[in-house]
């Protein structure tokens, strides 16, 4: 049977030079703690504390980046557990020989360097998923989650991670994280942070936005019936969550289009929104005064924000319909930022209190755009690659585009963006390693001293999260 | 005289460790087979095999990748008997001589690499290509073309070209094809198939639209007066197509726009446009749902599409005059994917009889919008890269970006588009050590191991193209 | 304290087959004169040879590539002297206090590559800068300074350069150049020319056009009240440059549309535009319109002309306020050049008589459109990597673009387009040592012999600007 192992210069480059440079550097930050500013981890989880349940449910079926390739690969979704209320135990095992069967379909992908490193590095896997092994590595896992050991909150502590936020609706109440906070042993270690994610709130052509403001307004216990009263529940619903640990919003629209309008002017589009008589072209113009009114917001409370636009969300409207979002089907496309952001840049790229993280799914404005305007403006940093280009190739490309226009001091530090807890360990050990890959090659061909590269590599890992998510 | 050699390592990276890797894996796959699902070669060569000539009517006259570079230092076009009916033999000998004083301008070019490659690996020429060494170069190749073991058929053997296609207009009768097929001795050991190639007629903003519209009336037999009946003779066409041995149809336009539209609607676009009183805008609109209707007939006989858009056709309206289409005026542009085609993959992408195969001129969109698709939808194939980026670092460029989001089962394997015959055995050969050099940067960072690269090469060589093209 | 030194090897592979090759090549170049044939060192310094005064002046305030970075972490640009008619010796110096805080923000960047051979191999600092070393090294540099062997006469022969253009207002009366041209001893071992830039001229739609134009007519004598009148007074400027030793015109607009429009339409238009009556779109109109008139007086004038569109100027709006033009917050968008230049590479594509350099802050057009457009047309090169992009990795990329599509040949060779007089030898040694790299990886990979590599890397210093620039 072929092995599966973790080699311990996994990523590093062959020639021995940077290797062993990069062996140096990566020392010195791969014991750091995990700081996870930005995710997609369900806070229930660290409050209830339950058990993972079976490896199907742990690694397969939430994680849209394994399913893809296998429903690319005529797998069905449902057969991976999506969108299903129930899974027999059989139904779990088989999703996971499935997987098992297609493992060589990952040969390259960061999916499978993520899922060696926790096969290997978790659950003391040694050999190769297939067919043939499929099982025993599925009672091997099972064992490993039975284990009261490898519960949440246990696993914060083995997983060394200091710090993380999820993502929450700006109508949650927030118990969960309240409960979390309550429990004083577990959070004097570890620290769980909520996300204000507002963006659907900001979207006046979707169908169910009055109902969604509508409900904004009765959990804030302010009328919603004008835009000064819509902007008042906003600004409650931001308190709230700052008051609750929150340290950042998070966006996605469309594109970064940002409209200066007068106030008065967006009343009246607000208004037309409210009586569902607004045309998809005034829908997209309030929505660009607003997520301009959460960047004055943001200037007044301090949250950090964070926008990743230009996605096509559920480009397939069968899977959408039978599975819902976040299945697979959500596809980039070309992003403007220079012109784009203008206005908003004008009115508070400069301004003290203000921080903008620009993550991009969309390689060409690395370069081009956002480090220009990153190495320039003082609330823009630079989002470091998330989704589809959060891979070890993609990476390097990112470090090489923007660190000799931008320097490093206005990169975003590690974002993990995951729903898969137990890729978080694999996912920043990763970005570590490649910190000291890039960092290395300046060494090795004399743009950097090494002790200069060791200090740099630090920073990326603690002080640039630290700084720009306030910390 | 400066010698011309063939380095046994070419491509492979000097870096010891990688190298050996890479060795190891190229070995295996060196000596398989040629399978070349789509190119230009005719296929009178095949039914025919008539003498290649002289050395400038092999190697210079035919090739726009050639012709080119020479032209924009300052050569006309006609000295390299672009165009003419008649070239003496001091003219071809001259056009030799030209290409020859030009050698270093293609230092470092992918044409350089493709000749050198035919000059020592088919021919024997051992000296650097000069003024001095031209003459004797030219009487080497010209006694190599005149031994009549260098005919095309006895070269697909000595090519060990075991599958390859050429490409053919749907009025075509395919008397060369079928006279090849006749062949029994030759093709028993070599399939030579032709590709359906509709793009012009999908076109009814050209002018000559009308005439070929009726054309494909008479071939296929079916009134061509209605929408129905044009569907009918396309259908008709594929059908003959795909007895004659045809496994894909190949398709050109200015975008990936894709409308699916009202049958109804499109037939009255259809008359207008047989009236000859149709808009571009219409023109257009009819097209995009022709193209459509093309990947619906995909659906029902299985005949793979190769999509290849973006593209100005004869940039420089001149050299279109003097010399026709396909001297090296055509000139990409930026492509858009993921709105584009979301209207026919919400429709058939997912359907189990398609597979599209997407080229692209426009690098971006790699791993902006066709990795992330066809990790996604059944039906989609990452095409490789073809035609200006069909070279070893764009080449290693677009697997390091699609690789990582994809993996290896969603690309099309080797295509080499070519005209050049002589260029194809260094053409797969060059793709192959590039995968070996991809495959070795991923064993020797420790993201795979030996034996699946190993097995991966081979996938990519032979298993790759046979699913995709249905071989 | 920390040592700053220059490596021998920097930029080079660590890889020792590599590295060697790269030593081998880069000793053929080093030390070649410098052929500066596009920059923005202000002529009266040739003229006047004044000194530079102090290591702030020198080296920080005129250098928005330096300021800007400062700027993005927090420092004001009056710190640094932008925009302030007086420093005291203190402000000065602490102006360099402050960059020398700044210097791991620096980290990666090609600033802090430029500046250290600035540093150390100019100045002769040993130490690196800190807040600790700051003092000392300023000291170092005035000292430098305060030589009278340092003025910029005498650095025009220590830093070898043979040729230097520098870039002018079509109105100037060079009576600078002419001061310089008249120094026999300095002239007869430099040449310093004035560059023909005249885009300002050709924006109907600025607020200050129809003065401009109006300065126009009076410098060159000839009434602007026509279309005709104001060609005229162009081709009277564009001589009165060329027998001043001018070289090029030089052009940047937001796009690079060129109209090709009736003489008759354009005279309207010019109207209009005199008049004050011109809308926004027919302001556009008239520049492409008189952009391809400058393409027709470079046909017949022999000026190249280089071209480089797309930079939101000044985007942010307050800064521009407080401190003018060209303080950093120029930021790049996308380009598009195939479709745009076709009207006129149809017309003057091929003449003889042209040369158009185009330069990108888009990489993506690289290998999508210049390299191809390049690869064919005679009068199109391509413009090497300059701001942002003119960094190591940049342009590597650049050179694994284009190279392998286009040859050699066909780019314009080093432009350092740079008004950091100081830093001109250390662009101009990173340029040499990047041929080197991009060379010796051809070489170690068996795709140029290594004579051939070591005259091309000759031919790109000397040979491409003479022949693009008709030295």
């Amino acid at each position: 049977m072929p092995k599966l192992t973790l080699n311990e210069d996994r990523l590093f480059p062959a020639e021995s030079t940077q290797r062993e440079i990069a062996r140096r550097i990566y020392s010195t930050t791969k014991d750091l703690p995990i700081i996870s500013p930005h995710g997609h981890v369900p806070p229930s989880w660290f409050s209830e504390n339950t058990s993972f349940g079976n490896p199907a449910q742990l690694l397969l079926t939430p994680d849209h980046y394994i399913n893809r390739i296998m429903h690319a690969n005529g797998v069905e979704l449902s057969q991976l557990g999506v969108g299903r209320e129930e899974m027999s135990e059989e139904d779990n095992r088989n999703a996971w020989r499935t997987f098992c069967a297609h493992w060589s379909d990952y040969n390259g992908t960061a999916m499978r360097y993520w899922m060696t490193d926790q096969l290997v590095g978790i659950f003391g896997v040694t050999e190769r998923p297939s067919p043939e092994t499929a099982d025993v590595i599925y009672d091997q896992i099972q064992g490993w989650i039975d284990d009261e050991a490898h519960r949440p909150r246990e696993l914060m502590d083995k997983f060394n991670i200091e710090f993380i936020a999820t993502t929450d609706d700006p109508c949650d109440d927030l118990a969960d994280h309240q409960a979390i906070h309550a429990n004083q042993e577990f959070s004097s270690k570890h620290r769980v942070v909520p996300t204000f994610r507002p963006d659907k709130y900001l979207e006046p052509g979707r169908a169910d936005w009055n109902e969604l403001v509508n409900s904004l307004g009765e959990v804030s216990g302010v009328s919603v019936d004008t835009l000064s009263g819509f902007t008042e529940a906003m600004e409650n619903r931001r308190a709230y969550f700052k008051e609750n640990g929150a340290i950042s919003t998070d966006h996605s629209h469309a594109d970064l289009q940002t409209n200066v309008v007068d106030r008065a002017m967006a009343e009246n589009l607000y208004q037309l929104a409210r009586t569902s008589l607004i045309s998809p072209a005034q829908a997209t113009e309030l929505r660009r005064f607003l997520l301009v009114d959460q960047i004055r917001m943001a200037t007044e409370d301090g949250l950090t924000m964070t926008l990743h636009p230009a996605v096509v969300r559920n480009h397939d409207p069968h899977a959408f319909a039978e599975y819902g979002a976040d299945v697979g089907g959500d596809i980039p496309y070309a992003l403007e930022v220079t012109r784009s952001m203008q206005p908003a840049l004008a009115k508070f790229g400069n301004h003290p209190n203000l921080k903008l993280v620009l993550f991009t799914l969309d390689e060409d404005v690395f370069s081009r755009e956002i480090a220009p305007l990153a190495g320039y403006y003082r609330s823009l940093y630079i989002g470091v690659p998330w989704w589809f280009i959060d891979a070890p190739e993609s990476i390097l490309r990112y470090k090489q585009s923007v660190t000799e226009m931008a320097g490093f001091s206005r990169t975003s530090g590690m974002i993990d963006d995951t729903r898969a807890f137990c890729s978080i360990p694999a996912r920043h050990d990763m970005s570590r390693r490649l910190d000291a890959v890039h960092l290395a090659s300046l060494v090795a061909t004399h743009r950097l001293d090494e002790d200069e590269a060791i200090e740099q590599a630090r920073r990326l890992v603690v002080d640039q999260p630290k700084k720009v998510f306030n910390l």
